[in-house]
């Protein structure tokens, strides 16, 4: 199966459907995306997947979006290529297999920018933030952007006006590396006033999305694509949130899928911050006032001095569905093959093989010679 | 043993020794205070409490501090006294018996006012902060101070300048009652800049101290004073501190206590909060933004409604209901047909046929010559 066919495959399957579409996912991780594309052109496919890709699927744009990308400057990056964000995204693949909302990897990526994005979203921090941003959220974001560049690590931001638009500026101007993650495709300008940001990004970073080129922004969207900038961060800081912001649906994801949260205190008189406060007080962030405390914060065991101790607070629940049919399904005592666990557990191999790794992750399997087994840290579940 | 001869020992014991003196503590709870004044006089001690009392033993002036504070309409409340504060100090008794420096119950309480100690301690929070504070901690000081009165509460403080005299006011400009807790007599107006204050609160309020009249203030007799105002009050808000402010160390000493230690974010620009920055990061503090969410966090199970309007308010996550695309794919001006709809939002025909008169019923669409449009309520979404 040549990786330009795949390619072909999931530009249509980006856009036949409107992320985040899971019966759809989990019938390309079922099929492969090649068969899948054909089977959901062709209409047969399960009801749960007609219902997400009916209205769009006599709509095949695929060559001409991948036209469109690479006009400018763009291309689209699949799971099966090497940059493939898998770390990062296993997050998500976790999340979606417990049943959050906010998890789900997408189909593919569109990518505008030379930059390797596994490479990036190694050494990543989202700072995110409100549109309407004070003076001084926009002096700390600018600030911490800066910072975080100059510790050579990856801003991630949502290119929207106010503290995302300071992040990424901050970043740019240490000459560093700044990743959007847009909510529309990555040849739409939004906002048109950032026009020249979202240009200028990619000659050292990258513009992505998991919206086909011409996309529009809607309000579904940015709530979507804020999962993918948690879950491309090691954590995220937010410098600023009113209340209903959509910077705290970011938090929220960033919790759930077990990343560091931060939040940067203000004034108490300023309505700017209360988002950041409540999330304080929560105990859901921890306060970060300096970039050296991101760091402190973000911190992977090892790389950096200090691991966070909030950080195990985080650690996500009981794996659920799939996950729990896989994990049972692991050796007790020697390792099993993914053929076997598929098997055993009745879940797709390739849903097996993407869940192994997040199994990984989460200290609940282990890799041996024979294969996989369960980890100690299987008494973690409880009663799971 | 008359009250009267308590007291007169009391008073003696309480000029005998610089506090805190655990030795002639422990020697007082043995023999009881007339009969431990009188071996201290004759010398008659075992050592630990000679070398406390031996610079001071032949200095009897306790009817002349009896008489001086009188004057200043005070009194010696002994814990022989029904308003001695049993409750707030038996903090102080189980940290001493834990060892802990912070620990120790005075051996009694110099006060001036006519209000009720233990009365007034029932439902005390205290105020501290930085004498350096800024403009933004002097504004938050007074609200608290004065949100705080208003609701009932007595307000705990140093009467330093800065924050403390930002609180005390605050509470008093509320008609409000409050407690200064002093590092000298309470004949003594320490700061001098502050007699005006020191003298205004006795009025409903009580100015407290565990040194003797004429004492003056000395560094370590702040250090050992704080401990009075963490158990005075149910909780303890630290409004500002720079790192090493004396606000850290009745923030220790709140924590040692087993009081509630909160702390008031600010700028992070500013470095007059980086103590309470500090606290909230360690998570030693919880944040508090509002009087609403002082008296939370300190509220005693029963007496307090907690405000839990946050509470409920958990983050939305990504809508995924169809409904919320198809209200976006509508049109905005002129209205979009049922098929347009389903391919602008990716939701299948029939589902956008069967949610368009539902979204009509909410007020989110109408129906026009051309098809279906937005209504006027879309604003109730908000923008993302």
């Amino acid at each position: 199966m040549s990786l330009d066919r795949v390619r072909l495959a999931r530009a249509y399957l980006s856009r036949v459907a409107e992320p985040p579409a899971p019966a759809l996912a989990a019938f390309v991780a079922e099929e492969g995306p090649v068969r899948a594309a054909e089977l959901v052109k062709a209409g047969k496919v399960p009801s749960s997947v007609e219902g997400q890709t009916s209205a769009r699927r006599a709509e095949d744009r695929a060559a001409d979006d991948l036209r469109r990308v690479a006009e400018v400057g763009g291309r689209l990056v699949v799971p099966e290529d090497d940059e493939w964000p898998e770390w990062p995204f296993n997050a998500l693949v976790l999340a979606a297999a417990q049943g959050l909302r906010c998890g789900l990897a997408p189909l593919a990526l569109w990518v505008r920018g030379k930059a390797n994005v596994a490479e990036l979203a190694e050494r990543a921090v989202a700072v995110v933030g409100s549109r309407a941003a004070s003076g001084y959220g926009q002096h700390v974001a600018a600030e911490f952007g800066h910072g975080l560049a100059e510790a050579g690590i990856v801003v991630v931001s949502g290119a929207a006006y106010g503290i995302d638009g300071c992040a990424h500026r901050g970043a740019l101007s240490a000459g560093g590396v700044t990743i959007a993650v847009l909510a529309c495709g990555v040849d739409v300008a939004y906002p048109a006033g950032h026009a020249g940001l979202i240009a200028r990004i990619p000659e050292r970073g990258l513009v992505v999305s998991e919206y086909p080129p011409t996309h529009t922004p809607a309000r579904h969207r940015f709530l979507t694509r804020n999962r993918l900038i948690a879950a491309l961060g090691d954590g995220t800081v937010v410098v600023e949130a009113g209340r209903r912001s959509g910077a705290k649906n970011t938090a929220a994801s960033t919790s759930a899928l077990g990343r560091v949260l931060m939040a940067v205190p203000g004034p108490v008189t300023s309505v700017s911050s209360t988002g950041c406060h409540d999330l304080l007080r929560s105990g859901e962030a921890i306060a970060v006032s300096t970039v050296a405390e991101v760091i402190e914060s973000t911190g992977r065991l090892g790389v950096d001095l200090v691991e966070s101790t909030r950080r195990s607070e985080t650690t996500v629940g009981p794996p659920q569905g799939d996950a729990v049919r896989v994990h049972e399904a692991l050796g007790l005592v020697g390792g099993n093959s993914a053929d076997v666990i598929a098997v055993e557990s009745g879940v797709a191999l390739s849903t097996v093989r993407a869940l192994l790794p997040a199994l990984e992750m989460a200290g609940l399997a282990e890799r041996v010679d024979s294969g996989w087994k369960r980890s100690h840290a299987q008494d973690r579940c409880g009663d799971a």
